[in-house]
């Protein structure tokens, strides 16, 4: 039995989450902020975070998206939100497909930061996330820009850095 | 005939809006920040922002929400998103919904304004009201908390600041 | 005896530690943003850091001023800063140079509260006070906008918002 | 002749004016911050802002130097500021000092940039800077962490982040 009301979100790093290490000067991951994120949206959405793995997309090994197309399948919740980082959103939300999960699955990322303060998009992509996994049928989506794309008409432009519908 | 895919935003002030005057230490109203937040939130979404008022939602009298009907009418799209208040954004939802529109309309607010920086809900329940918007049937909505409610099924609970299912 | 090393920091309140109440709209004070302030100045200084009051520059009386200037007076380090509200800012730094106290003492303050994020001087101006308390002989000062003016030498231009020196 | 009261601003780059690059995930130099450092700072100071380079301060070479120091002599202004990457601050104001220019010369950086909002250092460090420079007699000083040294007396334990005295 799915729980309907409730959202699973499952974490897996991305530019959503990086932050910066002074010591070094280089990006790096420490802890999800999705939860401070829900807090100062004030949202009362029943959800459960779940961080799978926190890693640069470009970094993203079949394994891992095994572990998380495995966390998919075996969540209670029937909405599933995955942050994921932008460079290869789309492989991670074709893989998923392949396994036919009924369930509604979107997949969302940022562009900068959410550390980096008032130029991030993560915020407002958190919240468009949350909205269209309420609404959609069962599928595999990519929310970016404003927008919801279902898994296979969707790339993103790596020079602009939008995502566009193909 | 409607253009389907593009939303109509109209702005009518409310906390979404407000900055701070530092001369008088009081809060008011320079120009709506809408436009900057489609910017950041990297929408590619094709919209049309038109400001109609900028007021304090305690101060909308009847007068102003027959502008925001008459607005709602006129608009030639099928979506819309309001941003307002949120001490009488029901009540304007409520006013709206007497017109039978065959449009989806979503209002939306923040608890604290976008200038107020990182603290501010606005830029999350914006990602949020532009999603609900895309995908609802017809009918008047108030998007708030990561949720959205029909018109007749919410309240504010003005001791906690959230909105609540009636 | 005074420790010559430390910077003593008392706190009154003013625009520097206003904050916005969601439920009613209006601002208001909870606690000091000194402490994160100067985690965040990445400070190395001998401070100690002690909250008088918490209150609107307007509000404040001669109670008040008898309370800072006492304070002034017992604490055990010469150099001393204080953050204060704008509007009466140099009425009390006139105050407490009646006393003659021995010390350097330099008041600042902010035009927009520290909470509201990237639009703040306040922790610019906290950092301009630290710096001036270190080198300045004895006496009572004002710091805004960058300088740092002797009491008698300075009024708030209510127009502009900006310190001009007289 | 000097003009005294002036306060030359020279901008070499460092973390304080990095960047995120949201299409390659780096961090890159851009234009300088300093204008609306200072315009948010609501400073009065007669500056005139410079930018002399925008690298790394790793890369910062002796020909690099070299230009700075030229700057520094050529200056018509007795009091500079100089804004400068940490890793090597300590090596520019050490170079710099050799030359005995007759004047008071402040470096100053930061850990985090100013890009990043709400928690960089650089706001602070710049309103201390520029107090320090206003009230020490000539020399050279590195400005770090609240503190003012003696280019002589400090080295950043780079384990840490912080500037020390020696």
């Amino acid at each position: 039995m799915h729980e309907s009301g409730k959202i699973q979100i499952f974490v897996t790093g991305g530019t959503f989450d990086k932050e910066y290490n002074y010591i070094t000067g280089q990006l790096y991951f420490k802890d999800t902020h999705l939860h401070q994120m829900f807090e100062r949206g004030r949202s009362t959405l029943d959800i459960d975070i779940k961080t799978l793995m926190m890693i640069d997309s470009l970094q993203m090994s079949e394994a891992d998206r095994e572990i998380i197309i495995y966390s998919c399948k075996k969540s209670d919740f029937e909405k599933i939100v995955i942050t994921h980082g932008t460079d290869t959103i789309v492989a991670t939300a074709a893989a998923i497909s392949k396994h036919n999960i009924p369930k509604t699955i979107v997949l969302t990322g940022a562009m900068i930061p959410y550390a980096f303060g008032t130029s991030s998009d993560g915020f407002f992509n958190l919240g468009a996330a949350l909205a269209f996994v309420q609404n959609l049928p069962h599928g595999v989506y990519v929310a970016m820009n404003g927008r919801c794309f279902t898994w296979d008409k969707v790339h993103k432009n790596t020079k602009t850095g939008y995502f566009e519908a193909i």
